[in-house]
């Protein structure tokens, strides 16, 4: 059988229930703390917060596979499934015995695999009878999806945008606004947190974990508004396996199954989806594909962070967990191009890591433009930054092959495209891009602040 | 059977060949004129300007259909074959009894429909031991669909870009430029047409027109180097087929039959694919579906031009071509915030249209944006402005049909994504787009300077 470039499952293929890693894992992470009380939450505790059923899904660790809602399916089917693509012109111009697959998350307007999650977030905060959410978004991916989830779905929503993608990227505001969301540049005057940060640094370019201080305070003065976020917890990792049981159903229809699967990772939400049937092989000794998490030189959360208890926001409003973590007190370097710019890591993600489970590795932007340059000429898709970290460590991995001479199948996640960081293409085509790699000193004083637990 | 949202062929099932619309038609479109003698030219005569099999192409009106190359096919398989999409989301809105599908060109980082023609002059340029060509791109897709294809291939490429767009499209730049491409803005002081427009009014936001002659001017001043245009000729309504037969062939799948074709319409390379193996049907007596063009009201070249000679560029320096037209000098407004801003009409469709076998209609933009805005949130796909033309006129339709309490069956075509028009979504979103109408005074002053011929 000639192998497709593109190998599409039908509709009635998408899966029809979420899978659940906890369920399989010998350790469970650590438990989300009460940073007043350090006594573990409990999914009442996070009510407030977040919509009931989804703080439920957070803190079920048991249950193995969730059912997808009836009208999620529906949505899904809006865009999914996604395309696993056979890299083949990649392959030839490496010259490598390796085969090279990637599933394709991009080809939809969020530019991304966030949409899988949104789509949990805003169908369950509908039927529990809410009129709006509220979150933050960084690179522009997250805030786009939820704002497209929303619109579907009938809910208000208001994304906190790191001030620093705020300014790069007018247009990614122009398509969330158009999907109906109202934008805030964060930090912003509209929360406490926010006039704190502002006051200690006017010139801030904001962070990740500054905007999601201010949204989850946001939520937390509304009834009918809750938090949503698109990394890091549980129940984002169980909305983007989807990813990875796609992916797998694809493969077994081709006769393939990959000796190694790489993802960006950031916070954890594409690299956890994508991996997760995998990790289930792995956990449950089915087989023993090498998972790798690549992430920026910049922000380099697993490969040099501490594994620790840690708050996830920078405004310390929320609980702690346990996770890979450059304090969240971390802001990256405004010269970083991309998204990745998260200091924690998934803690079910980290926890894996932390058990040998998975590998990491990280890389200076320049080098992941370089390889998004050659992937746009040869596979025709011009990809997202985050996305181009796996690319980079995809080809590492598939030059290995010609070394070795080895026939490795090799599946990557290609989490989105580029369109709307085309100022990062712009720095890397002029050559004004630069690397930032913190020292050691710069990593210490994020240790410093880490909060005493135990 | 329950129709899923998409529909995709398998590779296998791509078209193998190309149809050309000319061998089916009654009367053939007037022939190409010699500016200067008003003979007929023969495709030698067009050798200098255009790959010899693409002046091949465009003069061989008896040929029903011409084998795709090999390569073109390997090509098509990085972004095709493109899904055929049932609008369920849209129908049950407009609570009609219509079926919607819409054919989506979009999935692939040129953004729009345009790669498929792209992909065939890319490949006979090299083939025929060339170098380098040289287009013009208005709203962008074009160019960056070029320059995707000569990456591909291993050619050089110039780009002259409508300086409004180059303007407004800083990004859309980026993305040809990541791809290797050269841009121009257009009108320059690169050639004697250029430096010519800009004497006379050096404030000009440029016209496809204009930039048109530039780049015919550049590629006769190098042997190595050849003319592409991405609409209006011959070859590329062939090349374009493509979208039609794919269409086709997956309604068939269906059970399916489209009482109307729907696309929008500037030189004419969207419908023209689109409608190609419908029109056949409709020629041969086969079939007799509805076929619609729609056109914005500020370039309405169909709807109220006369069907007349005239050049196919202000500069004047192409053939003449017979074809409905505002005349080679008529400059849309720059408040026109899509693009479709071609003065003239593709000599094949303009011919088809004046014997009846086509309907055309306009639209403003603001009424144009107020769909794509309904149409993002419903299907959640973010349409190019040009698009949006024939959602528009789809929903019109959808809602006669409710009207009549008809299922009609109706398929238009979804050129592409807007995600470089976000400057356009902008003015929509803010209030501030207008609407602008040419009167018969502004249209008569490009009619009075047609050529005279006969």
């Amino acid at each position: 059988m000639k192998i497709p470039y593109r190998t599409y499952l039908t509709e009635e293929e998408i899966p029809k229930q979420w899978y659940n890693i906890r369920a399989d894992m010998p350790e469970q992470p650590a438990p989300l703390l009460n940073p007043g009380t350090l006594k573990p939450l409990t999914a009442e505790d996070l009510y407030p917060v977040f919509c009931e059923e989804l703080a439920n899904q957070e803190m079920d660790a048991t249950t193995r596979y969730i059912d997808i809602p009836e009208e999620v399916l529906e949505y899904y089917k809006t865009f999914r499934p996604s395309p696993l693509i056979r890299a083949y012109n990649l392959e030839k111009a490496l010259d490598t015995p390796a085969r090279i697959y990637f599933k394709f998350e991009g080809n939809n307007t969020s530019g991304s695999h966030k949409l899988n999650a949104a789509a949990a977030m805003a169908y369950y905060a509908k039927a529990q009878g809410l009129t709006s959410l509220t979150t933050e978004t960084g690179a522009g991916q997250w805030g786009t999806a939820l704002a497209m989830a929303c619109a579907y779905f009938g809910l208000d929503l208001t994304v906190y945008m790191v001030k620093v993608s705020y300014e790069q990227k007018p247009f990614r505001k122009a398509v969330i606004e158009t999907y109906g969301g109202k934008i805030i540049p964060s930090p912003s005057d509209t929360t406490e947190v926010g006039r704190a940060i502002l006051k200690e640094d006017p010139n801030t370019g904001g962070s990740l974990g500054c905007a999601i201080s201010e949204a989850i305070e946001l939520s937390l003065k509304d009834d009918k508004c809750r938090y949503a976020l698109g990394s890091v917890m549980n129940q984002v990792l169980l909305h983007q396996s989807v990813i990875g049981l796609e992916s797998k159903a694809a493969m077994e229809k081709l006769g393939e199954y990959p000796d190694i699967v790489i993802g960006c990772a950031g916070g954890g939400s594409n690299l956890g989806g994508l991996m997760a049937p995998f990790m289930q092989d792995k956990l449950t000794g089915k087989a023993n594909p090498r998972i790798i998490a690549v992430e920026p030189a910049s922000c380099p959360s697993l490969t040099r962070g501490k594994y620790a208890y840690d708050f996830c926001d920078t405004g310390k409003v929320t609980p702690l967990a346990k996770m890979y973590t450059l304090g969240s007190e971390f802001i990256p370097s405004a010269n970083h191009a991309g998204g990745l710019r998260y200091h924690g890591m998934s803690p079910a993600l980290s926890k894996l890591y932390h058990d040998g489970y998975m590998e990491a590795t990280s890389v200076e932007q320049t080098k992941v433009f370089e390889s998004a340059v050659l992937f746009s000429k040869l596979e025709q898709i011009l990809p997202a930054p985050e996305s181009a970290h796996a690319i980079h460590s995809a080809v590492e991995e598939a030059l290995k092959c010609k070394e070795s001479g080895e026939a490795k199948t090799i599946l990557f996640g290609l989490t989105g495209t580029g369109y709307f960081d085309m100022h990062a293409y712009m720095q890397y085509n002029d050559g004004t891009m630069t690397d930032y790699i913190p020292t050691d000193e710069d990593l210490q004083r994020g240790f410093d602040k880490l909060p005493k637990v135990e």
